[in-house]
């Protein structure tokens, strides 16, 4: 890995782009595919980043190849292609690749447990039911509105007995759920002393949104890491499970690859640790400049725009 | 500490007292105070250990103070008070100690923040308003129902601008909240962000009841932790700012001192620390006799019994 990157940042760190027409140019031509981060990459929340649909067609009229990979778990690929469509970028479901997705493909395809005790007890919310019934996994809790209820002083002795409990649920995944509730906490830790297997679709810790940051899956998911000791298997960025996930589906060179992204410790240690010909960081998100030109900084892109529009030149 | 602890545990590690009188009695005989925990020790949940009310009683018989200290901060010493009513032990409302009165007293007597922006925003349930409002502290958050509703799309903004937040909001306050929502863990991680003092009731992992475990403060609030990465300061045990207040308030000699709990990592760390005379660990909560009887224990009583009211004899 440290020699990939260094075919790229040499010592004298990361290339800076923005501006530089002829070093856009022969960036974009080393690679084949692109693998985009979504938030802080294309859009702020609702809040679309200038030039990125004639960026999008640009990368498209070169031909090459791209996948929008995105740790959001609240949305499914068929909600992504809708968000696409209202900012007006082209792209199309096969090419979203989300946390969601990832973790519904490795608990049918990895983890392959027998019927019926294979459910999946879910703490999130649409994204992760909708990519779970695409795969054919059954599940339980997520959106169910019963769940969002006060914990009453029966439910103590029926978690306590069983009586609550779904004796299927063999795994626990977690990704960001808007509904938390101590009673689903309380479910979810159940399970896990019980023995299910705990599964994260992300745990990213925060999340961007207008301009500031919010409590992410990560955040929203501790309360189980904390009361149950344990830790969950993540299946998105920086997990080298969604990169060999994506990989098995669009069948690629990763030296031929470059993943573009505004977080270090997530797409860029991503795109590092999954061996691509290259990484590009946007500054319109989370990591600052300062994060890798400092001196001992531990993740550093190959290269960096200030905004993902600027590689139009 | 070292040289206290081996005063009664020697190289033979704890004393168990259960069945044995005489021990019982000359552990008794040593100490002038007891400080005991309560839910895993007087009682689980709703459910009283045998012969409670009559140790208690049998303790005040022979002159011995009593303070009752606990984590947990759902409740205020008035509502601990009719829990001992309730429970047939008898109890004044100034022998109990809690982790929400522990925070309040920190509050008010140590920090001493200038009015107006001295105010508290509170994770937690009434116990913890209570105790604020009984030492004139101002805060908001906590039970109030309208941060109960669901996060809206404008709320990402009024967070980001600061429109949803209180300007005179100086701390974080975050206890066992049973009633968790995206929007508190979004405010709490605003204020935190804008450099709020972060404070914890007690950061206990789990929370015994019904015979098994269900999450604790430290879980519910462990999405501010994750968010903010930043760590709050805890007012419980095995803080001793806690075992400082309870000294501070009740006057006493602590080689005379017992700790009385059934957590390692909470209550007999909390005496051992602390420099009391003793501990004692009781088997009817979370930790069990393996753990401190293994080779290399970290947290070790000075006696143990399997339950409260053994001590009867």
């Amino acid at each position: 890995m440290q020699a990939v990157t260094s075919l790229f940042t040499g010592s004298s760190g990361p290339q800076y782009l923005t501006g530089n027409k002829a070093d856009i140019d022969a960036f974009i031509d080393k690679f084949d595919v692109f693998l985009f981060d979504c938030d802080g990459v294309l859009w702020s929340g609702d809040h679309l980043f200038p030039n990125v649909p004639e960026t999008i067609q640009m990368l498209r009229d070169k031909g090459k190849q791209l996948v929008f990979v995105t740790n959001n778990s609240t949305k499914s690929r068929a909600d992504y292609k809708k968000k696409f469509d209202s900012m007006g970028i082209s792209a199309n479901e096969e090419e979203v690749f989300g946390s969601s997705y990832s973790a519904a493909v490795y608990i049918s395809r990895i983890l392959k447990l027998e019927p019926p005790k294979n459910k999946v007890f879910v703490l999130g919310e649409s994204g992760v039911e909708q990519e779970l019934e695409s795969e054919k996994v059954p599940y339980c809790g997520g959106t169910d509105p019963l769940l969002r209820r006060e914990m009453m002083p029966e439910d103590y002795k029926h978690v306590a007995d069983g009586s609550l409990l779904d004796d299927d649920v063999a795994i626990v995944l977690t990704g960001l759920d808007y509904h938390p509730s101590y009673l689903k906490y309380a479910l979810g830790m159940a399970y896990l002393r019980r023995g299910a297997k705990f599964l994260a679709t992300n745990i990213d810790s925060t999340l961007p949104s207008a301009g500031t940051l919010f409590p992410g899956a990560g955040a929203i998911s501790a309360p189980l890491l904390r009361a149950s000791a344990q830790e969950p298997l993540a299946l998105g960025k920086p997990s080298q499970a969604m990169m060999d996930a994506i990989e098995g589906k669009f069948q690629f060179d990763r030296k031929q690859a470059c993943m573009i992204g505004d977080r270090l410790n997530t797409d860029i240690q991503f795109g590092i640790e999954g061996g691509l010909g290259g990484t590009l960081c946007v500054l319109t998100g989370v990591s600052k400049k300062e994060e890798f030109l400092a001196k001992g900084a531990k993740v550093v892109p190959s290269a960096y725009v200030d905004a993902l529009g600027d590689l139009l030149g």
